[in-house]
């Protein structure tokens, strides 16, 4: 029989569990503190609500099957189209619609380090207001999360579609597809660099020299934001779409930093493309300068005309997603979590079956008092339950002898510093308080 | 196009997701204290994972399908199968391993009020120990649980396999499809009444009606539980198992008492059967007293067979359910939870494009203190802004006009009670703070 994980899909074991769980915590009120509610849709949605949004290539990742009932179904690539269907089944949301999922979508992708066939998303999305205060606000929430984090410095690289759109303008690309190509192999340039990219453009893009020197112009990420802003102004001063674009991008970064944005945590990136068709507007990635090759952490974009194809009327939107896995990764090679496999804070031991009433009843009354205990649940002998109070690495052990109680006494064994002390059964729980109570880090 | 969720799922919008989302933080906690620690397995596994170990009818409901890579894989039906395989596939986990996980699962079911074809597992399984404390924790967490949820009063109805064996014995019953059809047959006392099961036992078990009258004299309710238990010890005179069972019962009732579950909380049920092939020994169910028509709302018990069939050695294991969807359910119905479309609890008006940096700086101060604000992310007049507020019920609005601002000062309405007062910007923080302090309920 198999005894291992489907093929491209992994467990998380307590010891990584255990810090996820609190950085999933951690993020959902970061996103409760900037007002946004949470939403939940099904694994699975009919495959026709999936379809002809992603793009040909993530299409044929989609995990797509005929159910019991003869359905198309298919299970969610990521959260946003079924954000969008939402929008449609409940016309009556509230706008603008500020929602949070946190949640596993799948993707048939040729698993790789670090890289597996399901994997967790956490967004925020503005649904229903094409304020540029909602693009900004995307960006203070992806400050919010990483500074509560704790993970280093970090740098969020923005840009628009529209420059983009003034781009090809000025390169004279219009046809769809190749408008796509153009984007694409931008979006190659920080992982395989100018040279190659520069050949791409030749040879996949079918651009003259000429206007691949004006694309590397674009690129250019010489001198700071405000320099590379008014070099894309003139860059596009026969470009109406591109220069629109250079406004908003401004505009979203004055209102980023007003909402409190650290100006060295932003930087103006003309060369973030994004991969996904349905951007129209605004668009982020984060890197953390610690750890530049575990590349976005944090991104996303607006995308204003997605959900008017499920409503049928115009309904902008602007959201973001974190990177739940990579960040726990980054955090574990940074060595900024602390690695357990139990928040057990206290071990009850049994000393034997007549000592199993005493020990529950202790137990107990520490649970009472919020401290995460195990009573030992076996009928080894003591000695075996230190040795798992050891491995598990349980900070404090109290153990209860027959004669100790009779005596109203318990006592109080600290693994971390291997000593002990003897307390009255009647002082327990504010002795034990005393030494756990600054440690709780759950 | 189709904008309706998948035929059998469900979404949830904030209004349910904001006490749900409460529920699983407060039964994690709940988990954590009893020493549990948290673990994912993937929504996917190899088919034959998951084949052979529910029964024949279950197994229909499974879904399962071929994957991108012509893998026969198949969605998980509950969280304890999975467990089974993550104990085989990492054999150094320190025993007892005691895991919570809380997670989706997938049967296609036909759909019915109430029942969905995704839905939610909370579960707590102890695995590697045969002690019957660990039965008993079980219980004391069912107990826990539905105290920290505030649900009313509830009663926790234990029996054992075993001694449903003793009553299979006492019939005569041994052919393992025929006692599986006893025991499912005994299940339905509940739904079905006395004379339906008479007559199912007569038609489909085959029963004389001397045995079948002997099937009712195991099932009296009669009395407290030492009288249950003392009429079941008589019954088993000469039955080893069924004296066994009724040891283990008494056992952990005691010990489940000695642990702080109150008296009035438990009750030996000699009815209770539990519709899964895979319990050995004690199993549990829970009905709510006010919703006695919900069903059972946590539900377990001891499976000492299951794992070794993957780790090919004897894996004891004991585990509960919390039905963390019927208990919103329920919460629901009784009014105990208090229906929102937001926590966020101050919303800062724009009065106009040149305000914007003033108001994004209050609500970067207000959420610097912890508290939940927006800003109003658009350009409505402030009179929308307050019908914004209004619709949301969010509590506090905080208002900013030019002259105000010049002045210093900002208004506070508090949209409860339809009243407003004049603060400094400077003490605005605080005259917030004192306004949500207390009503904080997130």
């Amino acid at each position: 029989m198999k005894h291992q994980p489907l093929k491209g899909f992994r467990d998380y074991l307590p010891e990584e569990m255990i810090p996820r769980e609190r950085m999933i915590e951690t993020v959902q009120a970061v996103f409760r503190l900037f007002g946004f509610s949470p939403l939940a849709t099904p694994a699975m949605e009919y495959a026709e609500v999936l379809l002809g949004k992603y793009g040909a290539d993530a299409e044929m990742l989609i995990y797509r099957f005929t159910d019991q009932g003869g359905r198309d179904v298919a299970l969610r690539y990521d959260l946003t189209v079924p954000l969008a269907r939402v929008l449609a089944s409940y016309g009556d949301l509230k706008k603008p619609f500020k929602r949070y999922q946190v949640a596993p979508v799948w993707r048939g992708e040729s698993p790789g380090p670090g890289r597996f066939r399901e994997f967790y998303q956490c967004d925020v999305d503005i649904v229903g207001t094409d304020s540029l205060l909602a693009d900004a606000e995307c960006i203070q929430v992806d400050q919010a999360v990483l500074e509560e984090l704790r993970v280093g410095a970090f740098k969020i690289r923005i840009n628009n579609r529209k420059v983009l759109d003034g781009l090809s303008e000025l390169l004279g690309v219009a046809e769809p597809n190749a408008v796509k190509q153009l984007y694409r192999t931008i979006d190659k340039l920080e992982g395989r660099g100018e040279a190659t990219v520069r050949e791409l453009l030749a040879k996949e893009c079918g651009l003259a020299p000429g206007k691949i020197d004006l694309v590397f112009e674009y690129l250019s990420s010489e001198g700071d934001d405000e320099t590379r802003l008014a070099r894309l102004d003139r860059l596009f001063s026969s470009s109406e779409v591109g220069r629109r674009g250079v406004a908003e991008l401004r505009e979203v970064r004055d209102l980023a930093m007003a909402g409190g944005v650290a100006a060295d945590s932003v930087a103006i990136d003309p060369a973030i493309a994004r991969g996904l068709d349905y951007y129209t507007g605004t668009i982020f990635e984060t890197n953390l300068l610690d750890l530049p090759r575990f590349g976005s952490v944090m991104s996303g974009g607006r995308y204003d005309g997605l959900i008017g194809t499920f409503t049928g009327q115009p309904t902008p939107a602007v959201g973001i997603s974190v990177g739940i896995d990579r960040l726990l990764a980054a955090l574990l090679e940074l060595g900024r979590v602390e690695r357990r496999t139990t928040t057990t804070r206290v071990l009850v031991t049994v000393f034997d079956v007549s000592m199993r009433r005493a020990s529950l009843d202790v137990a107990r009354r520490l649970r009472e008092a919020r401290i995460e205990t195990e009573v030992f649940l076996g009928d080894q002998k003591v000695g075996k339950q230190f040795q798992y109070a050891d491995k598990k690495s349980i900070p404090l052990v109290v153990v209860l002898g027959p004669d100790e109680v009779k005596a109203g006494q318990a006592t109080i064994k600290d693994m971390r510093k291997a000593e002990q002390v003897q307390v009255s059964l009647n002082g327990l729980v504010e002795a034990i308080t005393a030494r756990t109570g600054e440690k709780k880090t759950t």
